[in-house]
C-alpha cells in the first residue's frame, strides 16, 4: 500500500481523493499496489469539506508520519511550498505537486534538493494532458526547434468568444469570471504570467535553460482591439495568446503574448478553454497535444499518473529531464534579439504624404513591409494595417516609438506578433 | 556506454544510426550515457548502406554478442522478429520494437517471456508521436471510455484528397504509391488491417484486452464514392479511416473502418498523412495527440526515446500497463453487439411506394432514421441518402440484406457508420 499525504486539500485536492477512491480499481491494477490517501493539509480545519482522510491544518503533521509515502502539494504559492517541499524531499518523501509558480522560481534547486527521491509535477503544465511526460520521455531523441502552447485556458476561452462571437474584453471577462475561468483579479491569466510559469518549466525539459519569469518577454490579451480581430478574420488568421519557445543556433527566445497565427494550423484549431501545445522536433516534425488545462478532475487525473509512477518504478526519469548538462549548452536570447514578424496598427490623418514618412521611418529600421491596408475610420482619420517580414523585436520597438513622436500617428500604433 | 545491435537496417535503422550521430550531445545529456550502435543485420549484405556499424546477415551473430544490451528489432513480419525477440530476451537483453505486426500477435507471450527486463514498443503505434508513452503512463488515473484513432497516414492523406481535392480513388492510389505512402499491393493499409494492428496494441494498454485481428471489425476505405463525399460535405462531416476502441460496461467494442464524422470535431481536423489520436478518459475528458505516423526519422525518434529511457531506468512501466490484471476485466464484444450511427446510400426506383417499403424494412428492425434525403439520377431512378440515430450492428446489417433481396433498391446498398 502506498500512503498519500495532501497538502492543500481544495478543489484538486478533492478530486485526487475522490478519483482514488472512484477508479480504485483501475489504479490498483496499474500501479500493482494499493494507493491510499490518508491525510490532508488544510488553512481552515472549520469549513466542511467532501473527503474522508484526516485533516490537520499543520503541514507538520503529514511531514513528520513516517507512514505517508508521497506528499502531494497543492497549496499554491511559492515560499510557503518550497518550505514544505524541501521538507518532505529532505525526509526522503516523494512529492508530486500541481504548483506551476513554485517550479518557475525553484525548479532547479528543488531538483538538487529531490536526488534520487521522486519529484514529480505533471499537472503543473496544461492541466491534464501529459506534455511533461511527452517532452521528458517520448521526445528525447530530438533537439527540439521549438514549442507553442496555448497553455492558458482563460484567454483562450475568450479570445475565442470575442473572435467568434464578437463580445467585447470587458463582458467576456465578466463571464470568465461567472464560469470561474478567471480569477477576482484576472492579471495572472490576461497578463501571460501563468503562462510565462509553465513556459519556463517546459523550457527547462526541452533546453535545461534556467530563467525566471522576469527575465522573459511577457505580454497579455488587454490590447487586443476590435480592429485587430477584423484584420485577423480578413486574412484568415486566429488570434492565440502563445507561450512560445525557440531555438536558433546556441539562443532559445522565451516569450509569451498574444499572435496572430495561420487558421489553418493545427494549434490555431484549439478553441474555447481548452489547451494545446505544439512541439517541432528536429527529427519527429511537428506533434502536438491537447487536452484539458485545468478544472479539479483533469488536473487530478495527471497528480494521480505521478502518484502510479512513484508507486511502479520510485524515481523515474530525471526530473527537469536531463541526467547531466548539455555541453555547450543553451542561453536564453535577449528580448531584444526576438526575430519575427508584425503586425502593426495605427491611426493616421488621411492625406499625401503620410504613408510615405511611415514607410521611410519603417525603412530606416530596416522593416520590410509585406501587407499593408488603409481603411478610412473618421473624418479626415485613416486606420492603417501593415504586416511585416521578419525583423528584429528592437527594430520595431524603436520604430514604434519614433512613429508615435514622429507626428504622423495620431496616437501610440497597436502590435501584435504574427507566427507562422 | 549503452550498445545497440540492429535487427532490420533499413529505411528506420539508417535513421536510428543516424539521429544516435547527429544528435548525440542532447541524447547523451538526457541519457546519462552516451548510447552506440555497433552492429546490424541485414537480408543482403552485398547491397550498399548508408551507416558504418559492422553488418551481418545471421540475427545470432547479435543475440550472441555479451556485449549488446539492446536489440532494436526492424525486421517486419511476424514469426522471424517473434523468435528473435524471444532469443534476445531470454538472453537478457531488453528488446526496442517498431514492428506493430508482431505486437498484434504476440504481445501477451512477449510479456511474459520479458519478464523484468525492458521491452519497449513506442514506434509501434502513429509513428513519432508518444501515444504509448501517454496511454501507458500519463493517463493511468482514467478508465478509458474511447480510443478513436487516424492511425494509417496512407488512407488519411488518400481521403483529405478525395474529399478536398475531388480526386478519383484510383488516382489517389497511384499518387500515393508513387509519394511511398502506399505499398504496391495496398491492402494491408486501405483495408484497415494495420491500424487493426495498432488499435490492438492501444486496447491492451488501455483495457488489458487480449484480441487477435481475426477477433475484430475490420474495414477499410475501399467502398468511398463520390455520392458519399458529396453527402459529407453537405452535412459537414469528415470522412476518416479510424480505428476505435469504446468502453461499455464491462465490454469493449474494437473496430476499424471509415466513419463520418462532424468537422468540428478536434480529430477530423487532422488531416493529410498525418496521425491523430483522440482518448477520452472518464477524468480527463477528451486528449488529443498528433503528429507524424511514419517515415524513417519520425519513427526512429520514438525508437531512441525508448532506449534513451533503457539507459535512464532499465526497465521502467509494465510493458502493457498493468501490473496485475484489472478484477472483473473486460471483455471483447461482439461484432454483433457494435452500436453506433449509421449512413446509407442506396439507388432506388423513382416510383411511389418505395420509401414506404424501405421505411418499413427499417422500422421492423427497430432502426429510426434521423435524416433523409432522396436525390434523382438516372431517368426513373433516385439516390436515396439517409442516416439512422443509434442502432445495432446486427439489425443494420439484417436490414441491408433485406433490403437488397427486397426488390425496391437497385444495387446493394452503401454504409458508413457515423461517429459522433
Amino acid at each position: 500500500m502506498l500512503k498519500v499525504g495532501i497538502v492543500g486539500v481544495g478543489t484538486v485536492g478533492t478530486s485526487v481523493c475522490k478519483i482514488l477512491e472512484d477508479n480504485k480499481d483501475i489504479i490498483t491494477a496499474r500501479a500493482g499496489i494499493e494507493i491510499v490517501p490518508v491525510a490532508g493539509v488544510v488553512n481552515n480545519l472549520s469549513k466542511k469539506r467532501d473527503v474522508s482522510i484526516k485533516l490537520t491544518d499543520n503541514p507538520d503533521d503529514l511531514l513528520n508520519d513516517d507512514s505517508i509515502d508521497v506528499i502531494i502539494e497543492l497549496m499554491g504559492g511559492v515560499e510557503e511550498p518550497y518550505a514544505v517541499v524541501k521538507k518532505a524531499l529532505e525526509k526522503g518523501k516523494a512529492v508530486v505537486t500541481a504548483n506551476k509558480a513554485l517550479l518557475a522560481y525553484h525548479r532547479y534547486e528543488l531538483q538538487a534538493i529531490a536526488g534520487d527521491i521522486a519529484f514529480e509535477y505533471e499537472a503543473a503544465v496544461a492541466g491534464g494532458i501529459p506534455i511533461i511526460n511527452a517532452l521528458r520521455d517520448g521526445l528525447t531523441a530530438n533537439h527540439i526547434e521549438s514549442i507553442r502552447g496555448i497553455i492558458n485556458g482563460t484567454c483562450n476561452y475568450m479570445l475565442d468568444k470575442m473572435i467568434n462571437e464578437n463580445i467585447p474584453y470587458d463582458i467576456i471577462l465578466k463571464e470568465a469570471q461567472e464560469l470561474g475561468y478567471a480569477e477576482a483579479d484576472p492579471t495572472f491569466d490576461v497578463g501571460g504570467f501563468d503562462a510565462a510559469h509553465k513556459l519556463l518549466i517546459l523550457a527547462s525539459i526541452a533546453y535545461g535553460i534556467d530563467a525566471k519569469p522576469e527575465d522573459i518577454l511577457i505580454e497579455g490579451i488587454e490590447n487586443i482591439s476590435a480592429e485587430d480581430i477584423e484584420f485577423a478574420k480578413e486574412f484568415n488568421y486566429a488570434i492565440k495568446l502563445l507561450g512560445i519557445a525557440k531555438k536558433k543556433d546556441n539562443k532559445v527566445e522565451l516569450r509569451v503574448h498574444s499572435v496572430l497565427i495561420p487558421n489553418d494550423e493545427m494549434i490555431a484549431k484549439v478553441d474555447g478553454v481548452m489547451n494545446g501545445i505544439s512541439v517541432i522536433g528536429d527529427k519527429v516534425g511537428e506533434t502536438l497535444f491537447y487536452g484539458a488545462g485545468a478544472g479539479g478532475d483533469a488536473t487530478a487525473s495527471a497528480v494521480i499518473a505521478n502518484i502510479i509512477d512513484i508507486a511502479r518504478k520510485g524515481k523515474g526519469s530525471p526530473m527537469l529531464g536531463f541526467k547531466k548538462p548539455l555541453e555547450d549548452g543553451l542561453t536564453l536570447a535577449s528580448k531584444d534579439d526576438i526575430e519575427t514578424k508584425y503586425y502593426l496598427r495605427m491611426q493616421v490623418e488621411d492625406k499625401s504624404g503620410v504613408l510615405a514618412k511611415v514607410a521611410t521611418i519603417l525603412g530606416n529600421k530596416n522593416i520590410s513591409i509585406k501587407t499593408m491596408l488603409q481603411k478610412p475610420c473618421d473624418k479626415d482619420k485613416a486606420n492603417l494595417l501593415l504586416s511585416t517580414h521578419t525583423c528584429k523585436e528592437k527594430d520595431i520597438k524603436e520604430a514604434l516609438s519614433e512613429l508615435e513622436s514622429s507626428g504622423v500617428v495620431l496616437s501610440a500604433p497597436a502590435m501584435i506578433r504574427i507566427e507562422e
